[in-house]
């Protein structure tokens, strides 16, 4: 017997979905789980970063300064070396109360031969916060979502973060490590802050 | 009567729909219905905003000038106050002939608990245009679309935003107000200039 | 016969595809086939660009300097005139040891009537990069995807693209001529670079 259009009367879940007219809450993509990436930033002093560039000539932190700044990016685990960060900070308002900054960002992590992923959002040295994920290359084609930025030493900058990713590929293994505690005396393996082969991701970037 | 494959030749539209080879459509966005969010941004003068670096040292506006800014957020209807702006516009390009300036613009838009909007674009001193939402945070996560700017002042700032953005659940309903009639006279209810609790979003961001 | 539940017993793949369970592979969009889109970015030395502001005060190129730019933008064939590209770049290292810098750069392209794509990532003076495509406005809503920079010079610049674009509908024909065989001698035809009305695309920036 023919499946006559009459047959779809029943109208199983399915067709809901796949009906033309429900295409939104196909295409929303708010219902898909992110992938769960932990890396760690590190200020290690040998990058010539950050640069304070008092532009608003003023004594305290104010709207008029800019930051740009580059870092160590490592594993979650500490166990790896990834690349770096890169990018600049606008400083957008100074928190007595806080006893800290208000800056907004625009900045970009690099893996590697597993591309990037750029970032736009606030940085609040007194909280967490989280961060918009623009976009990426490579692995990170087409990657969207948000990041979380918990702070763990404000200087020499260290900062775990903790991303959730859409619209990508499984990540690969070795990004997948479980996070170390988060702590302000958390330090990278020898072997990874020597970038020793075996302790750094492929073409790590530098 | 068993439902076999020979049943598929009449192919009804929500089967073309889900044909893998068909994904692409599925997939592409197009076609999802925006979601319109309207707000305002007003500079009240309270934030010591906007910065104008003058670093091309010209008395001209022109490339080389950058310019940090932080201003207030409000609903399109004026009756809450949601938060900020914050980020940095680069002067691009001094239009005489339209009496105005080109910017090219990174920053976001700030909503309390409901989290951030980040947009990318042009802003063009003498006429509307259209910005990328590059993504967001929270509520917004996984954002995208685009938003038409639609200044009402120059100096100080105020600015009427119409967000077209999908890939996300539907808006609460305290940001969905009718967007007030467009006038460089346009204000804040006083209770929402006060930042009275009724007259806030939950955790508005100052 | 009425289309019972029993009969979805059989299961065709457009179930399995629509099936709620399973719709973070329909959502994916890493199996859509990208747009690919050409085109050159020159610098006629007509715009005031670049402005290298030497905000390190260092004589070598370093954190801290930022250079706002804005170049000529033509279509990969260099027969029209599109626009211009409009941004910043934040100088992060000067890598002596391959003649040149990495910059992180966040700017866009602008395509007359057609909208506009932003872009953020890494630009470096001395190799191929690809940057992530975070939106875009117009004809580009809702786009993303990567693209790839080929420097030919860099001074004054002259840089072929090539986007992969997703999320978008079908671009327009006039955008999708084939590249010019890359090299530093390339130059737009006369009527492009005099800015004539058949070899502009509708309304192109300037």
């Amino acid at each position: 017997m023919a499946f006559s259009t009459s047959s779809l009367s029943f109208t199983p879940s399915f067709v809901k979905l796949a009906n033309p007219r429900l295409l939104p809450s196909i295409a929303t993509p708010t219902d898909v789980a992110p992938q769960v990436l932990h890396v760690c930033e590190i200020n290690e002093l040998d990058r010539a970063s950050l640069a304070y560039l008092r532009l608003s000539q003023k004594e305290v932190n104010r709207l008029g300064d800019l930051v740009p700044f580059t870092n160590r990016l490592y594993t979650g685990d500490l166990q790896k070396r990834i690349g770096i960060t890169a990018g600049i900070s606008t400083l957008i308002q100074n928190k007595p109360e806080n006893n800290g900054d208000r800056y907004e960002v625009a900045y970009s992590f690099y893996f590697g031969d597993y591309g990037h992923i750029s970032v736009q959002g606030a940085y609040l040295t007194y909280e967490d916060s989280y961060l918009a994920v623009t976009g990426g290359s490579g692995s990170f084609e087409g990657v969207y979502g948000q990041v979380k930025l918990h702070q763990l030493v404000c200087h020499p900058l260290k900062i775990l973060y903790t991303f959730y990713l859409k619209g990508i590929k499984d990540l690969p293994e070795e990004l997948l490590g479980k996070h170390v505690e988060p702590s302000p005396d958390v330090v990278p393996t020898a072997a990874a802050k020597a970038c020793e082969p075996h302790a750094t991701v492929s073409n790590f970037t530098d």
